[in-house]
């Protein structure tokens, strides 16, 4: 029994409160993280230890359970969105490694453990993220059929590539100064500031949302609705990382802090202050509980997700 | 008209020795490989960039001659297989960025010009070669069927992931003691070097083969002979690179040279010297020829690039 017995709804705004049990889908989750890492014939174990040491770390394992959640409010069941969860950590747990390098954010803390390259070495940590990349293309094509598979991986590889994820990592290089010092005018700022975490962070939770639509045989107008929930996640998200930049504790969320504004970083607590930016958190996410009110009970973990992060301390 | 006329062969051994004019593929492959790189929404201009810098560069596009030639030696026509020819050769491109990086084989020249960590920035090269790895499958994606595009993205994403690509660069990292000092025995090395180099290179080129057999519609048994014809050629391109890195100059290879004995680096020369060396890749050359004998007159283009690559100066 995955789902709690929830109140009626009364109206579109007032959505399910009641907890449900996520615990399930992370073990679910983790069991298939360490499945799929294991060791395979030809892998070097210093790179398969690599691989492992930052994928199964413990996470919040946000982006995964997205895809469990949205395959859940789509057809009732989260079972056969276990690989596509999976693909879509390894991505993400990717661009964590590959973030943390000397050359880009210069990380030495990652999910309260030494960040990869410095538990392993830098070679190590860019080989790791590389075949994490590639190992989600290969777990979506061995565990689905041709049309599943292509329309996956074709989800990953724009959401992964040049005009979002990495896309816009290279902007918020640029727009921190590391290189190509980028001008941007203070009223455009705000705008700028949205379009890189929009790329950066929003597209791949919503890609994790569009691949549990699609595992589950969603219509284009539901995953549209996933997808609007997704953005507005994804963009609160960003917003309360950037808070707890500010506000958090090293020992809350396993990496430093402080590290925006010894950067220069331009962060929507710079922009909007803290209030400002914790009040735009929450209109987000009940916009994002909106657009998928209409999806009703199995939609309650999506729901609960967005309380979540709205209420993050870590 | 793609092929010269050739003579007739009177035995498996003897191949056609007629020049084919390789002109109109390269041209269509830079063709492709230029309009599949320009500028995309949300992509950032230096990123964008430094993926057409190392992409667009001077090369001898040997893989994606490969897919399109085994293509060819199928179905006769090598058009269909410029999408996934292109895939391979942005890999390609992409592990080169990666091993050129400082942390890796710190090289400062490539196809004759700056490497992309040395023309851009590190942090740029790193991200370029990531993006490289998902257009790939991007491509691959929007140019196929689902049900091609599910078996070419499988394809690449294996051999460039950890058993293969990836896992050979980071063992032969190992060998040459960038880190992880591996002790091998001395009558093991010559393994231990053949296992890196079929990793390494052979799995890509082996990949380029298997790719151009699929979108032809390959038979399994005829997929089996480009294999075959790919694990020979491969291993040959590999000892070649390792003697021109001996004998060759700068001017030559477009990169530096001596590079492996500066670092005490185990290569087919110092294993077997310079001549058995050129004598292991005769009988290479010779294998890939036969294995590819059975198609006749369409695998005319095959076999020159096996002759390319066994006197190949640069």
């Amino acid at each position: 029994m995955l789902l709690a017995e929830m109140g009626r709804k009364k109206e579109p705004m007032e959505v399910p409160q009641l907890l449900i049990d996520l615990t399930e889908l992370r073990q679910a989750i983790d069991g298939a993280l360490e499945n799929y890492t294991r060791d395979a014939t030809g892998a070097p174990q210093r790179l398969v230890g690599a691989m492992r040491y930052s994928v199964l770390a413990p996470g919040k394992r946000l982006r995964p359970l997205l895809t469990l959640l949205a395959s859940q409010a789509i057809s009732g069941n989260w079972d056969a969105a276990i690989p596509a969860a999976c693909a879509i950590e390894f991505i993400h747990v990717y661009s964590l490694i590959h973030d943390d390098l000397p050359s880009m954010d210069d990380d030495d803390l990652r999910r309260g453990q030494p960040t990869c390259h410095r538990q392993y070495d830098e070679a190590t940590a860019i080989l790791a993220g590389d075949s994490l990349q590639m190992l989600a293309i290969e777990v979506l094509c061995k565990a689905y059929d041709c049309e599943l598979a292509a329309k996956c991986c074709e989800i990953v590889a724009v959401s992964a590539g040049r005009q979002w994820l990495v896309g816009g990592q290279a902007d918020d290089l640029a727009a921190e100064g590391r290189y190509g010092q980028v001008e941007i005018a203070n009223e455009l700022r705000f705008d700028y500031l949205k379009s890189i975490h929009r790329r950066k962070t929003g597209a791949i939770i919503e890609a994790s949302l569009r691949l549990g639509g699609v595992v589950a045989s969603a219509s284009e107008a539901q995953i549209q609705h996933l997808c609007e929930y997704g953005q507005a996640l994804g963009l609160a998200f960003q917003i309360t990382d950037d808070c707890l930049d500010v506000d958090g504790t090293v020992e809350q969320l396993g990496k430093q802090t402080r590290k925006d504004s010894t950067h220069g970083k331009l962060t929507y607590p710079r922009v909007l202050g803290l209030e400002g930016s914790r009040q735009l958190v929450s209109e987000l996410i009940a916009n994002a509980c909106q657009a998928v009110s209409s999806f009703g009970e199995t939609a309650a973990g999506l729901v609960q997700i967005a309380r979540f992060v709205e209420q993050r301390r870590s």
